[in-house]
């Protein structure tokens, strides 16, 4: 359906999903484009970003942000035009990212905002990157990389969710910091991504490997860091192979589709205790002070052609909805975003 | 049976226990005295620490350290006299505490050396002291609590096992920084031992207690600190109450009799993600080199009184494995330990 100039079309979250979101608790509406009062600006939204985080926001389960409200526009990430504004700091042509929503157009006043795409000295970088690895995706891989992980070099580092948008770019920090990186990914065509695009020294297939032996054969001492995105068997698997002082960053759970309860699993303390191991949880927004040199640094290895990435672009915002099924199938094969 | 003057009453093991070691476990022996060779001196051994790590060094899942061998003199941290030696840093006199064995006397070339009890300007101290609060119990707690658990005033700090030799003190500096301690313990008496001796300002029968509810009151702003000697269901409830940012130190599994293979539980994963809390399995060992500040830190608290301790000694090496199966039974009122 064409984008129409004079109605903000949007996706609104009607009903409550236990789990992982389906179309069926979307729907389409079409409201007047908003006029920024004083103070606010007027973003015309070009890219939305398809996270993970959208089914904590779709459901109620105690998490980092309030629950999206029913009946309202679903929360997303977004980049887009600054193409109105009366807010001091922000002018018609700034390029801006933040939680801007699944609709085309909003105003902000500086709340949802999560950073104005920076000038990276004429470098032609499309939009779409700032969604991803320079944007949030990224910013999530290094800080808990970095700041969780503390790589040094010779380390092991095993990434769950290898090939994905955050797990490929752990990868990569990692392999740039001298570390040993083995990647866990769930088809075929994903480890030959890892090898070949996001350069791991291994990968394995966790669908169709013995993942003990995989592993044990991948990580021969064992391994000194957990970028997660998983949580689950695959994770279990790993949890036997962790090295003395290792570190587990937990930064995603998308292999468990309902967490409410949580489901059992096999006790970790004792693992815990025995390899010293110290696991955390990341939440990027914690490091939020430090965005603009994370960002500075992701922007440097970008544009020296250290950091690749892949994306996944579908068309046209009535298939976003569909799009967050996808992203839990696993089938994509890149960072999952919607131009609109 | 009396302690002889020249034979060497040694405690063996001589089959390998599945879970927590029993009496039948182990045998009692005699040997010759051994002898001190150049660089070597010999302990008598004074007083028989009995700890939790007994069960892991008795049986041969992966631990810190090597298992016992079969039909070799039990591993235990002793705390004894220097009564000849021909090592040029210790002299007849001296004081040491290490890891000398189930037995009455041991030569060491200082490989097995804890430290040597430290002159406290002719403080009265008992030797014992140097087991618990004032050794390797009180240096577990202070280096769990503080170097991992990071206190700050105000912190809710639950700790499992309240009553217990380690948890008794991680309780105890907790308070002297500031925090709301809350004790968990498996009797009323240790309860009132916990309210009474310890100083906590909650304590619970995670027994008798409805433990959700009573951690509900007792930690109204969630958990920020949970010093963790149990794991198991316990945990498990302290675990629904984690606060943003909150801190595990795991130093203990106690209430889980087998971890081989681990029995299973509510995963972790997404409470750690949503509360981006730190879990962290603690090894007194690995802060080896801050033992002196940290045991000169107890030792101020400790003479300035502000450092309650309990002991249980039991008299005699033939009590000894009784002892270990006693201090798994949760009946104990205080760092346990023998007296040869």
């Amino acid at each position: 359906m064409p984008i129409s100039d004079t109605v903000n079309t949007q996706i609104i979250l009607t009903s409550r999903p236990v789990g992982i979101p389906q179309v069926e608790h979307f729907e389409r509406t079409e409201s007047a484009i908003p006029k920024p009062g004083e103070g606010q600006f007027l973003v015309r939204n070009r890219y939305i970003s398809i996270d993970p985080a959208m089914r904590g926001w779709a459901n109620t389960a105690k998490n980092y942000s309030e629950p999206v409200a029913l009946g309202t526009v679903m929360r997303a990430v977004t980049a887009g035009d600054v193409i109105a504004s009366r807010h001091p700091d922000f002018s018609v042509g700034d390029r801006a990212v933040g939680t801007f929503g699944l609709q085309e157009y909003a105003v902000d006043d500086g709340t949802k905002l999560r950073f104005k795409v920076p000038d990276l000295g004429g470098a032609d970088v499309p939009l779409s990157t700032f969604l991803g690895v320079l944007g949030s995706t990224g910013i999530t891989a290094y800080c808990g990389l970095m700041f969780i992980g503390e790589p040094k070099p010779g380390d092991c580092v095993v990434v769950s969710t290898a090939a994905g948008a955050v797990g490929s770019v752990a990868g990569q920090i990692a392999k740039l910091h001298g570390c040993r990186t083995v990647g866990l990914t769930g088809s075929d065509e994903k480890v030959s991504i890892c090898l070949d695009t996001f350069g791991y020294d291994a990968a394995i297939n966790y669908k169709t490997a013995e993942l003990d032996a995989a592993l044990s054969e991948a990580c021969p001492e064992g391994v000194d860091i957990y970028f997660d995105n998983t949580a689950g068997p695959i994770s279990d698997a790993v949890y036997k192979k962790l090295a003395i002082g290792a570190r587990s960053i937990i930064c995603g759970t998308a292999s468990v589709a309902v967490w409410s309860p949580p489901p059992d699993g096999p006790r970790i303390e004792r693992t815990l205790l025995v390899s010293r191991a110290r696991f955390q949880g990341l939440y990027t927004f914690d490091y939020k002070d430090r965005w603009p040199e994370v960002q500075s640094q992701l922007c440097r290895w970008y544009l020296e052609g250290k950091l690749n990435h892949r994306v996944e672009i579908h068309e046209g915002i009535d298939v976003a909805t569909a799009a967050i099924q996808r992203l839990y199938s696993g089938e994509n094969l890149g960072k999952l975003m919607i131009r609109i």
